[in-house]
């Protein structure tokens, strides 16, 4: 493979996909980045910019609280049911609300409520350390009667399915994995877990942090109970734009969230001065959504719905298989290896590359490339491939310029020791 | 009084006014509204809408994942410190984070955490019914072991400060209250309660969401060990923008919150596995925050701090004083009665009046005459005053167009029920 080759195969790929004029509906303004973080935060719809002023001039500014009633008041509900198209459930089970974590925190506190005589909580190793702090809070708040089995990786890629199943036991109470990792990208064969768990009487609770939008999420295919996820990376919703949570229809009233607030009240403007759970998802709501941020993630999901999760999905494997391609040819040799599944099956939509100077590579490609990856202990540079703006050119340009970075020795002069924010 | 005199007295009252200039800093497209409901949502400030178009822009759609590091990682605690100002407390003890739901919720667990021996929470049947709901939550989380003493209002107007502490008892775990309570505007006795109540060995929570921004609030000086508020009120952030919380200095490291996400933890972007505390006020955030809705508020808090609190609360003070003269003159001869406090020292920046037809007059205000206060059941309007841009003849003329509406009875072809919203 030469590099001029390459290129204008990169452009032909981007040329002959149906999805290539999704690209153009971003902000781009330097058209020199190759921007591979998507899967952290997603770039801003065109859109959006208009929306959000919509939102604050006329909707805030005009209407001002006239605006709760006309729209406000249940956007939470109705975006819900957007998002509940691109996981897979049905109406009546997806709400927005608060945040990933805090949503980890309802549905597992419901979860554990749910099956009081067992006490182990099924997780790996892989899953966002955010989770894992979820659920040890949990388990101080009930008591500390409940172990978290912490499923352990022997790759740091991967867990495999006959792992979880084992580990899945008749005192387990819940389950709870990303469906894709946020490391190495690997997808979890989320049906065949959800239906053993459910032999077993465990429930099923699944992140979709890295999976909506990027994957095909079918929540009441698999039989799941519970799910959260977030809308700033592959929905392209906003910096810490709210999150999602499902509860399976049939569990929705068998249980509680604890965080009783006016939001998940039958009739919250009645002012009434006892708790008495609503109906349906809108228990699992706490209180009034950050209405900017909430609104201005909308666009980005009515973006991925027109596009459609199966076309989604279909350039999310093509984008990923190209860049595995161009890491045998280019990478490899140069001393990476590989922190993601080959088995595009088994893989979300980024890619790590791993390296024992990768987080010097990673500061290289930022600071002197116009690269932007983004970088996970101990070695993993993760390029996220974002199905509707990422193109093969990008992915081109990424392996070219990581290649420049190396046989150029570009990260001698940074320091070893990793800057972390604190 | 006649209404000529009165009007230009108005006028003469915002003409002397030295917060007068901050009027023309909001946004006010409808010159003939009469906005009453600042107290719900505030209205929008004129710098917000370049802020935020800046935020999505640049910060989101230029910078992209870089924004995080920039400035967007440390904005909970920086936007915190400014409130910090606001509510009389020293450094490292307020963040912005979640809702005021989900930081009660957290507070009080953190509480209740630290009295493990006292199964009692006071509060009253005056407080925010999410604030109750919350309460009624950490109950049933807890086991059932608390109980929850709702100290009752004769008048559904006040609580007076001994009926307060005389419910404090020797197994009292927490105190919580609204400091200014949400449909009369009575204002606590905050000092007296709290010492009061550490006498007794217990702690004390405060829920700011009607006083910050409007009245005068001393956290450290009142000796307080709890905080949380909304930011959407007085403070002008924008609608569902995220809330605050406060720990005083001496109890951070002593106790934990019961969400134990990243933003809290020790070394979050270490990716730890094992849930490690921040030390200080950082312990008690959770997860990343909604980013457009916290610095749009931010420009909201911008003000209030320029302004300065001492002049916002006396203006408030005139603001109140001069609709209870129009009241008095006005309206209680036509069969309305005062929700609120004679009290200046008693009350916050809004005043209920109330009549048995309030719900239907409500509506003809909004519907026929252009004015919106809002109503709380069974028969307050809420008239919200906000300091810094409701003016004198805003006062004047919502007090003569209810005059209109009730010596017109154009209330009368409104329906007697509520319609609520569900």
């Amino acid at each position: 493979m030469t590099f001029d080759l390459s290129r204008d195969h990169a452009k032909n790929l981007d040329e002959a996909d149906e999805l290539n004029s999704y690209r153009g509906k971003f902000f781009q303004p330097d058209a020199d980045l190759v921007y591979m973080d998507g899967n952290s935060l997603g770039r801003l719809p065109l859109r959006t910019v208009e929306r959000v002023e919509r939102v604050v001039v006329e909707e805030w500014g005009s209407k001002l609280i006239r605006s709760w009633g006309a729209n406000w008041f249940n956007a939470p509900i109705e975006v819900g049911e957007k998002i509940a198209l691109l996981v897979g459930a049905d109406k009546g089970q997806v709400a927005v609300s608060d945040s990933t974590s805090v949503n980890l925190f309802k549905l597992s506190m419901a979860a554990l409520n749910l099956r009081p005589e067992r006490g182990k909580i099924v997780t790996d190793s892989l899953n966002f350390p955010s989770d894992l702090y979820i659920l040890q809070g949990c388990s101080r708040v009930l008591g500390g009667k409940h172990t978290i089995h912490l499923i352990p990786s022997a790759d740091d890629i991967r867990v495999e399915t006959q792992a979880v199943m084992d580990a899945i036991d008749v005192n387990t109470a819940l389950v709870t994995l990303s469906h894709v990792v946020f490391k190495s990208g690997y997808m979890y064969a989320a049906q065949a877990i959800t239906t053993h768990a459910h032999k077993m009487g465990a429930l099923v609770l699944w992140d979709l942090s890295h999976a909506v939008g990027a994957v095909s999420v079918e929540l009441d295919r698999w039989g799941a109970d519970f799910a959260v996820g977030c809308t700033y990376k592959y929905l392209n919703g906003g910096p810490g734009a709210p999150a999602f949570l499902y509860v399976r229809h049939d569990l929705q009233n068998e249980t509680l969230s604890p965080l009783w607030g006016w939001f998940g009240e039958r009739a919250p403007f009645n002012f009434e001065l006892d708790y008495v759970p609503a109906e349906g998802i809108s228990r699992f709501m706490c209180s009034s959504p950050p209405i900017l941020s909430l609104l201005a993630m909308e666009m980005g999901v009515d973006m991925v719905l027109e596009a459609g999760m199966d076309r989604i999905r279909k350039r999310s494997i093509q984008l990923t298989s190209y860049l595995i391609d161009l890491y045998d040819a280019v990478l490899a040799p140069l001393g990476f290896s590989l922190g993601s599944p080959r088995e595009a099956e088994q893989r979300g939509s980024h890619i790590s590359i791993r390296h024992p100077e990768g987080y010097r590579i990673n500061r290289a490609l930022i600071e002197e490339m116009n690269v932007i990856p983004d970088f996970r202990d101990p070695d993993n540079i993760r390029l996220g491939l974002s199905p509707l703006y990422t193109s093969f050119q990008d992915v081109w340009e990424a392996v070219e310029r990581i290649r420049q970075v190396m046989t150029e020795k570009r990260y001698y002069h940074y320091p070893a020791t990793r800057l972390t924010i604190t």
